[in-house]
């Protein structure tokens, strides 16, 4: 990649950073990646209703949560026709090439930012050179600003290419919610992709190491839990009183305490917990939002069976009701070897790479394998590509992010498989 | 009691009632006092800072949380004069009449709401006769209103009569977070005071009982605690992070379990909690407001140090650092028998009271004891005196009401009483 | 009382403290007594199944927990009259002296011991002087040693007066399990009594006091809970398994955390637990032996029903079975104030009393209750009296003892009421 | 195998199995065997501590535990020689097969027995054919049996054969407590082998199946927690007591709570609680036997430091004292696969195998690692072996039996490898 091209990407990268939005509120990332789209060219571009199914979304915010996010992104100069396609949480979009006779190749990125307040350090390179979260508590902690630019760059020299067929590029929303992959694949913009790719950046690779067909999914499930129980003054009548706290506190130790799988991996979080009105008041409700994972969807299930078992217990033994609502979930899945061998070929070709993986686990979630899954049913294959980075802080940290060199490998190494497959 | 008091005191009652303001912020609370006051005629007013001892407050929400009620009251039509005096939480006042040569007698009543959302029943006769609460999320759930409303009407019972003496009207606010009594003990105004009433509705007593002493008040303590760990991606490194919320949730059933004891009554509440930031973060942050009670002061030091034991030892189970902070305190006290008798006498002679108690047990806390005790110390005497009320609802809940046709009995009880006194 | 007769009950009291027996299995206690009672001279004594009913006794330990402690009686020297009679854990006996006509007056004792190890340390009287307990693991920790030696005191100390009436002496078992009281109430022994006294030493009174109306006895229930869930290899397929010692410890942690009443005192107790049979298996089985308490009948209740809850949704929780079996209960019970009038009298004339008291609580349960209900049910009165005693460790733990000189005050007040009520 | 020797191996099996006894208690077992070997006529026989390193064994129970266990063996016609040399806990044997110049072959069984109480259900093979355990509450549940009984069939066979070189055979005791072990490995018997063979069956792999190279053994500690807070009457003064079980029950919870970790898989189980005295005594002393296991041995020390943390923190969190100690270890290891090739194989010509797997996990733990380390840290290679078996019900559950015919498939396929390793 020529300096100029990378010292773009780079600029847009940090631009995107600067500008962090949570998970179906990315109304001025979609408005700037749309203004790139259009000088790059591209002969189809769909917004909003048109991009994903909108009933298939999942875990979408409140009307009074996505308003302010939507002004806030007019105010920070988002464009209107970006504005009106976007609006009530239509983010995202879906380019198209079209390149004559060849095979449907897709790439998907995803775009959203997580409710982390970014660190301020001068040890972290954002704050030190000034294009830390403009967002105050959000941060791009898990590099989709990463994601995204990678996703132009790969647009813009397929576009330069010799490629054939044609290639599509996939900007989803609200990954980390694990809300936007249903929707999009169930848009049917995926039924006729032959050959899939989606990229994450990092995971613990180091700058300059591909992962040609990353693995281990853990399938997901993600819910909110409510405890209803009865106020009463918790001095003068205590035992009146039906303690949703109680209950939710039962419920977040025996969540926990599932007793782990002999069959693989699982994971329980409870990550927001709220509840109560006074100090001096028993309290009346209480709720959860947690999750469960596993290494199979088996094992998800057999994470959530016991989870929803514990939060009607807790409720029950502190006299409450309960109920636990699925807020999102994901399958999990496998990327095709033989099109990871394709990308782990590519990467042999690329200068910056130097360590090829045909494979590694993931170890967490990611609902691309929601479109992995739609590509695979209709006959296609599917990749889920590794672009490792030195990453300072951890993933979904305050101090988390990319080394700025693994753009370039990144639109490399997936623009020269995307050449490869529409020879 | 005539028709047309009653009826005034009904209205105002009413219109307190719909305007109920938290700890602090009762702004327009002050204000509608302060035109009562001044139509009543009144010889001494102290607001704001004149009040109370500004240092000793306690329970003060921050400037953020002030500011939005303090418009909210401008626009609601509060006197700019009162207005300016409170603003930071200075809210309450106290008047006096000097009627020449004789004790000083105090009525202290409290005038805070708290934020429970009002019952929209028809059964309930606040939503039925139009005047629920207009500040969505807050009510008059204790009978504060009530309680001001009496206050001004013993005031001008007491103004009309022969009573010799100086006679204080103590306005106290923030009852419910217990951080108001502390600050007008410790104004001096109370100092000279000979005989303290202080009075409370309902308490679970019938319209028409009154109890002359009440004792049996539980010492308490307020705090906050607040539990620190480290966030993670909860699918790719759960044991990375350092769990918050299961800190506060093994907090939360400890708390609840630390043992009875033998010398008395004991409390404890978790009453709000929060903690965490997204679904799939390991929780990072999580706080817990909660209180301990004693029958005497002895256990209520016995419950705070075995709280701050278990947040701290549910800290370091889960790897976390933990802070308590104490928000709130009040001592226990005890009714001077004389004074009560005095009520007790009083009482006999107003219609309405179908039943007098010498004594009964409160259970629950009240921030009063910090003027009785203040009182006390200087030489005088104090009585807590219970108004009963029938009150569909129990206390600090959503259908609490009283019933109007206390107002008169507390008015003609309490005023007779004073009388008395300065004879 | 004079030198000699104090020796004597000196000596005997040190004799039955060495030999401590639990509930039901006072074996070698009971035969001891019964040679005291033979000394003296009774017109009536009843032993075993003719003390009490049988299908009345509560908490009676398996035929293999009786069998060792019946044959270690029968070594330590035991009568074999009353070995026959004993056997099956039917200890215990009811003496009478017929004395003419007049009132019949009861006096009841208890003579069982606790599962306690005894201290050894010289600071230990019992261990010092040589009558620390001989049957290792248990102990006189409640003082039931000094109410038999009082008992056997008081009657002779009637036989040897002026009293007319008939008197009963009644030596019940199995207190400290509150297993006896309902077999000796539901004999009919009791029906015809006209006055009934209980009596207890220590309780936090120092030698030389006198409580001549013990109230404020908790109601309580004691029950047995046992979860059943499933064995599997820990390592190899812990999922498999359901884990009953999961259940019980979340069970445990719940019932301290049953909340608070506001009507009056609560107790909650896991006394004992078991659970697992190997390291490495998930445990099939787990059992508690818990209790709850209450001021009143219906805070027992309330403590019962939301322990029977917590049990029944922690074996939920975790997948388990639970029952619940009530093994034990006793009710709550008043003193009358006028018979306990008659034993402060009495103590006003006797030397070696140096503070009487009309009243105290005891803060505890006891199942005299049962005996003192019955016989108020049937026109009696009763009484409960304690018996002050400087003792250095607290009841129920290992360095409980009694100082011996109040012996002589509990056999001097209690026979000089009984003397008053025969006159 | 011929009809007449698999007849003489299953009835072997059948006694062994109608004896079990639980480690280091393994005597009878012992003797039973070392007729086995005199039969068959061994170069060398080592027994009790000649067998294995005193000071090496771990988790041997106490005299009065092995002393039953001893006199039990006796009446049941154990050898005195044997009775003698293995007395306080020094089971097992090793002897050895002197074939000329060659290799050093060593193979390795266990023997112990489960404190599981076997049942007795006619769909159980042992009950309905009358071979069900004699020793009530144990039961060979994970098939050491049939590992005694392939062993001295292997023995039998080498012995027949033209095997060249040294052939020991390792009958270890205390496998189940991971006890053994290390004491065989520390003995120095091993340090001159060349070729290791352990051998499990069943592990959920059928009849006819043989696994050339287990792998996947997880590390393991196994500790003993100890708490210790004070005893006190739980109706009177139940503050005044420290209560160990309610320490206890938080541990359990928490325990069970440490997080799941994100580098491979943890195991977690409290298999044995005890706890308390008395109903109504709060609980002085409390204990739990339990394990942590890591898929590595760091994983298993991320267990270990969280579970001493929590066990130190539920104590500080009650007011007790606590002590860990760990019983037990074991280390990780991996199957050598050039020798693994030489099972795979061996079984390819043996009649009954249907089915080769050249690797599978265990997912377990098994102290054959410490032997496994051992030979490899001394230049041999080692290698686990699987053979397959219907077993109705798990390992470690009252039903688990083996299929019989899987002797002949074990004793083949395993003298296969040996006659091939002595060549």
């Amino acid at each position: 990649m020529d300096e100029d091209r990378l010292a773009h990407l780079t600029s847009l990268r940090r631009e995107l950073h600067r500008y962090p939005e949570p998970a179906w509120r990315e109304f001025y990332t979609t408005s700037r990646i749309v203004d790139e789209l259009e000088r790059i060219g591209v002969d189809q571009l769909h917004l909003g209703r048109d991009a994903l199914d909108a009933d298939a979304r999942m875990a979408v915010p409140d009307e009074d949560e996505l308003t302010p996010w939507h002004e806030r992104a007019r105010d920070a100069g988002a464009r209107e026709d970006v504005l009106d396609a976007t609006e009530g949480g239509f983010t995202g979009a879906l380019a198209a090439l079209e390149r004559g006779e060849g095979p449907t190749v897709a790439l998907r990125v995803d775009i959203d930012a997580l409710p982390i307040t970014e660190s301020g350090s001068p040890a972290h390179v954002p704050a030190d050179e000034g294009f830390r979260s403009n967002n105050e508590g959000f941060m791009h902690a898990c590099g989709h600003d990463a994601h995204a630019t990678i996703g132009l760059g790969v647009l813009e020299a397929v576009a330069e290419s010799e490629f054939r067929g044609t290639f599509k590029l996939v900007i989803q929303p609200a990954e980390e919610v694990i809300g936007g992959g249903k929707a999009i694949a169930e848009s049917g913009h995926l039924d006729d992709v032959d050959h899939l790719l989606a990229i994450h950046i990092g995971l613990d690779h180091p700058t300059g190491e591909v992962v040609a067909g990353v693995g281990g999914f853990l399938a997901v499930r993600q819910f909110e839990a409510t405890f209803t129980g009865e106020s009463a003054h918790a001095g003068g009548h205590p035992a009146q009183g039906r303690d949703a706290v109680q209950a939710l506190a039962t419920a977040v130790q025996n969540l926990h305490a599932i007793r782990r799988h002999g069959d693989g991996a699982t994971r329980v979080n409870a990550g927001v917990v709220r509840g109560g009105t006074a100090t001096n008041i028993v309290p009346e409700r209480a709720t959860m939002e947690g999750e469960v994972r596993g290494e199979t969807t088996e094992l998800k299930e057999y994470m959530s069976e016991r989870a929803d078992t514990v939060v009607e217990s807790a409720a029950a033994m502190h006299d409450c009701d309960a109920t636990v609502e699925t807020t999102a979930e994901a399958p999990s899945a496998e990327s095709d070897a033989s099109l990871a061998d394709t990308v782990y070929d590519a990467a042999g070709t690329v200068s910056g790479v130097t360590s090829r993986l045909r494979s590694a686990d993931l170890g967490g979630s990611e609902d691309a394998t929601y479109l992995m899954d739609r590509v695979q049913k209709h006959g296609g294959r599917a990749t889920f590509v590794g672009i490792g980075t030195d990453h300072p802080g951890g993933h979904h940290t305050p101090t988390f992010d990319v080394d700025e060199r693994s753009l370039a490998v990144g639109v490399d190494v997936v623009s020269e498989a995307v050449k490869r497959l529409g020879r």
